[in-house]
């Protein structure tokens, strides 16, 4: 299982990172927003930078050689904290606090701000694409048939204004190793982008994860 | 024009700009990957971010009350530096840097990092649509044609990993105000991801943009 870590951390020594690294990320996405909209001068610019390079510095004296990716604790549960769309840990992620439902069910309402943008005052159909993408893959694991996305097919109905958003995905039928999710992106006003992929789950995998206890409920 | 601003800013004045926020952003992308990454101890990540709270709170004195948009100097040149993919002053963005053929094609080399992780150690699906949207929408732009995404189409060949990547697009044919374009994204082993897409002129921007001097050439 590449990648697919187990650590002996407890569910309590899980709550306490979280609460650790959870607030720092936030910090970064706040920061993220700022640096896009700031407009203090030049100087106020120059002296936040220089002391950013140094807080950058002390947190890369010992650093991860890789990525995150998905660690599982010794009560099975498992930490997706570096993903792009969710990651608790990695300020790029907006990120969606995701709700599931075992009949194949995934939503979430979640805000976007500055730093996802594509068009004037708009979101990125890009951004759109990729909350999309782990909507309908969560709402596939959700169902209990997860996979890695082998299509994706976004269809724009207008505009998805920056603010708060609703997204939600579900299976819409299952042909063997196939998972075919649906869903789409709302904003007040009703649905911006709907979205339709068929999940695979890798061939490794099936052998791997046919000791379901291990198996990890979502691929990304 | 919603949210295509034109200030009167000279060449001049825009590479002062981007000299002063160019490096902030790129200082916050290492502070995310440091986020994602960092394995220092918790009194530590406590005392960092104390001080990027303070820092951020800095920044915010003075904020731009919406996005970035996309902004066009008194010489015609725009800036999108708030967009999520290309965004010079936005530290979600990697950021790309697209090169542009007159015929229609578009295309950049770029580094994704562990702030874009979907499965472990491989690229979000989500990231590589996003990019490929933005490849997609310049190339359609860069050969005369630029437009709103109306639908997009990945196809997965295999996991994209994180690392060094190159990314393509071309115009494949139009028709109207529709545009199709092509693309992929590649790692040295070759293509991991195809995308299609149709880009579509909005209603109001075909008015607006007769005058094609004022036009943007692309619109995320």
């Amino acid at each position: 299982m590449p990648g697919y870590q187990h650590d002996d951390a407890s569910d309590a020594e899980v709550a306490r990172q979280s609460a650790l690294y959870g607030p720092l990320a936030q910090t970064v996405r706040e920061l993220a927003d700022a640096v896009v909209r700031t407009e203090v001068d030049d100087a106020e610019i120059v002296a936040v930078h220089a002391e950013l390079e140094l807080l950058t510095a002390r947190l890369r004296k010992q650093l991860s050689p890789g990525p995150y990716g998905v660690r599982f604790n010794s009560e099975g549960r498992s930490r997706a904290w570096g993903n792009a769309v969710v990651g608790l840990r990695n300020p790029v992620a907006p990120p969606l606090e995701v709700h599931r439902d075992p009949v194949g069910r995934a939503w979430a309402d979640f805000h976007l701000g500055a730093a996802y943008e594509g068009p004037p005052g708009l979101v990125h159909g890009g951004v759109s694409a990729l909350v999309l993408d782990q909507l309908l893959g969560e709402a596939a694991g959700a169902g209990g048939k997860p996979g890695m996305t082998g299509t994706l097919t976004l269809r724009y109905r207008r505009g998805t204004p920056l603010g708060d958003l609703h997204g939600e995905a579900w299976i819409d039928r299952v042909e063997g190793a196939k998972t075919y999710a649906v869903g789409h992106l709302a904003d007040a006003g009703g649905v911006t982008v709907e979205a339709e992929g068929v999940f695979i789950l890798p061939k490794w995998a099936r052998a791997a994860f046919e000791d379901r206890a291990t198996a990890p409920d979502r691929f990304e």
